[in-house]
């Protein structure tokens, strides 16, 4: 791989201590599931009580991979010579012997449950702080007033960053979502503003006085007057971008509701990712029709950014030689970005 | 691969001065195949005699695969500019000219072939030592009073050492092979005793006073009474381990039969193997049903271990980190038979 | 790949300064085509006016392959976030801003579009001489008084190099086309002469007073007696060789016609191909069936050489050690392209 770490110029692709979208709520049940996390084998499930657990998916007794084995109660036994460790990652049970080797443990990581996502922290045990998650009641994901629907995980061959890159810079949806996202050809002529929130940035558009169009229809039938509608490109950590906003009556300025596009994103490997998104509104609760159309545009729009990424990781990967990079003053945010993650990682290797 | 050498500590993956399985005998003919082995490709076919040859599949001219070319007697002429070359490997004629180049020679490997099997011997020519080849006769596979089973042979993603690492922890056979070995069950659970033997090893279980199980039933159709049942692990090289063993009367003590499950391993390349096997019994010669039944159980229980060290292949291949392996009591054969490998291999780096 | 630059002792694979051919005509057009040349993405399309362009495939903004935008007039749009440039790979227009970036630019390749292909040159613009182009029109290729039939590109997985060692040694013509080339069979036995000519060489074989073969019959369908057959292989650069040759009257020596067969060889990467076809002929103008003829042979004939020189190209990227190269008298033409391949290289890097 050429282009290892663009667009970073760190030599370490991602922080660590930094919690993590692993699976979504209902992907982790009594099945064992193994995710590959960061470059690590996670294993995930469910407790008898529903307790949801991460423990490394590598036996350390012969590498078997453990979610080919099987619960046993709380705890996890290994398909291959029987081998089994609790929830805690102890070894608990050796089958032909009495007692357990020493330092036969599984890694254990930290595991929140929130707003219908699993997470963990990849960094020390003793620094995983539930108060470092992005702010999810903020944007609606674990809120009362809102409706929040979880779109099924894409895993995508493309290195995290280039999801990162892509939703800071929503001018490309004129070019990829014309056609899908309804207004979206009028997006890359919207003047830009970028604010730096708590640790985060917002890249900010605004379409001012606009008719509302089919979509704004649907979610808000009673507005037939001109709206003012935000596209949005809140920048809360590298786990978590948050894209959509308010849409306001032009005319009064009153907000009419909010639309997040939850993107939760999780690097696989060195050029692969985790794509969770969830849609989250305040208005409309009792519209059914709404969630469906939020999951169906889902549907239509994440392949096409994921197909973009995925191209621009084929370029990266093969051995022709990469133009010199260019950036527009619009890029002003994502490269912004790049340098907040880069410092996250930086202050990572200077205090280990 | 991160981990090329596990579980071994030497550099070089397998010793040279030894014979190895190459095919079975219905495998080598009068059509040219070419089978890796060691990391060099090896060409097999037979003269017109009969005789079984070995020799590099590389034609020295222009570096074509030879099995793509064709016997012209006991000559293989290269499909691409026709060097042609004998069962010795020398260059016999170019038909461009009159005479040949120096050096024009194919390598030639030793060949031996015996119970079925064609071995080839892969260090250097004059150590080539049929003597060298395991007690075959010992195991039932070259000897009369034996009934022999070929089963077809499995070409699989592993390094070898997998391979002889699974057939020496039979306590796999509980989690494996619950299923399709009768009394696989109980394997784990029994007491192990390993017994060092002519430069070979052997860890042996043994089930006592155990009820005869149907597949005992089949071989020993008048015995009724409470059975002891071996379950040997014979390291008789890195190229063979023979599992099984004898059932006797529990009262009496007396054996009914030996059951042999002969296992010929070898290197394709540092992570690739060819799974040969051979079952013998020195009982029931005249129920083919009990050789019918043993081809039947192979295709069964062969593509269990196969899934299971392919799988740990997998994982050695990646780049997530392994944790520090920890070992049980059971696995002490195990871990003397890597310590007899390493001796052969490193013997051979310091004679070279 | 174990043995990268095989059987160049240089370390480029290739020289720079040199046309290539990129595509047939029929190729380019209004739609963006991508194709790797020299290890570089090179997109190709025509003007409005017709004119065939070649620039850099990528987009200097955040690397997406252009190829996957559009035309808008005779410019390219990139497909993710409407960076557009012009033919001459200047950026015309960012649509998020008013003027363009610095250094917003493609590599621009010089073409010229000759003998129904389209050739790039891959050195410094400057050096791009047409004049360096292989002479054309003496072998038919772009010239009056030739019927010329352009057969459909191929990409083989194979170093260039293995295609010209291919051509050059046509003894092979009797073990890979035995069936497919008539009178092939006698090919490697044909006396052969070395001539170099004009920077390039002929290795030339000639068959004497044979009586003509169904192809010959067909090609002179008034000629009932002897013939004389030319089998050239010409090199007349990296880019292009051309084999077949005159058939005479042997009794008279009069020249029947002249066949030609041009292989324009264009490396894609370091261990791949493209390998484009056209035939030329003097004679039988008004008999479409000898084009038709031609064409269906190149179907049956190539796909023979692109199987022998893959199956090479295998086995050198293959970890098996490869044996020392041995050469008969008839490899002489081919060793001494070698070296004037390895000049070629050398005398670019000295000039770098």
């Amino acid at each position: 791989m050429a282009h290892a770490s663009y667009p970073l110029t760190t030599e370490q692709p991602y922080p660590r201590r930094q919690w993590w979208a692993a699976a979504t709520a209902t992907e982790v049940s009594r099945n064992l599931v193994a995710r590959d996390i960061l470059g690590e084998r996670v294993l995930l499930y469910r407790k008898e009580d529903g307790t949801a657990v991460a423990v490394s998916g590598i036996c350390p007794h012969r590498a078997f991979p453990l979610e080919k084995g099987r619960l046993v109660g709380d705890s996890v036994q290994c398909g291959y010579h029987g081998f089994t460790f609790g929830p805690d990652g102890a070894c608990q049970r050796v089958p032909s012997q009495n007692g357990v080797p020493q330092h036969a443990t599984l890694r254990r990581y930290p595991v929140v449950e929130r707003g219908g996502v699993v997470w963990i922290w990849t960094g020390e045990e003793s620094a995983a702080d539930p108060a470092l998650l992005p702010d999810l009641a903020a944007i609606g994901l674990d809120a009362p007033g809102w409706t929040v629907e979880i779109h099924p995980v894409a895993t995508v061959e493309a290195r995290y960053t280039l999801l990162i890159e892509n939703l800071l810079d929503l001018s490309h949806v004129t070019f990829i979502h014309a056609t899908t996202i309804p207004s979206g050809e009028k997006v890359a002529a919207l003047p830009v503003t970028v604010e730096a929130r708590s640790g985060g940035l917002t890249v900010a558009r605004k379409a001012v006085g606009i008719p509302p169009n089919p979509l704004i229809k649907a979610q808000f039938p009673d507005q037939d007057a001109l709206v003012d509608q935000e596209f949005d490109a809140q920048y809360m950590g590298p786990c978590l971008i948050r894209t959509g906003g308010t849409i306001s009556d032009h005319a009064s300025g009153k907000a009419l509701g909010t639309q997040n596009f939850i993107h939760m994103i999780t690097p696989a490997a060195p050029g692969r990712l985790h794509y969770f998104v969830a849609t989250a509104r305040d208005f409309g609760h009792d519209n059914p029709a709404l969630g469906a159309m939020n999951l169906a545009m889902g549907t239509r729009i994440q392949p096409e950014d994921v197909d973009a990424i995925s191209a621009i990781e084929t370029v990266l990967r093969g051995d022709a030689p990469l133009p010199r990079e260019v950036s527009a003053r619009v890029d002003n945010g994502a490269l912004q970005v790049r340098r907040l993650l880069e410092a996250q990682i930086r202050a990572e290797a200077l205090a280990a």
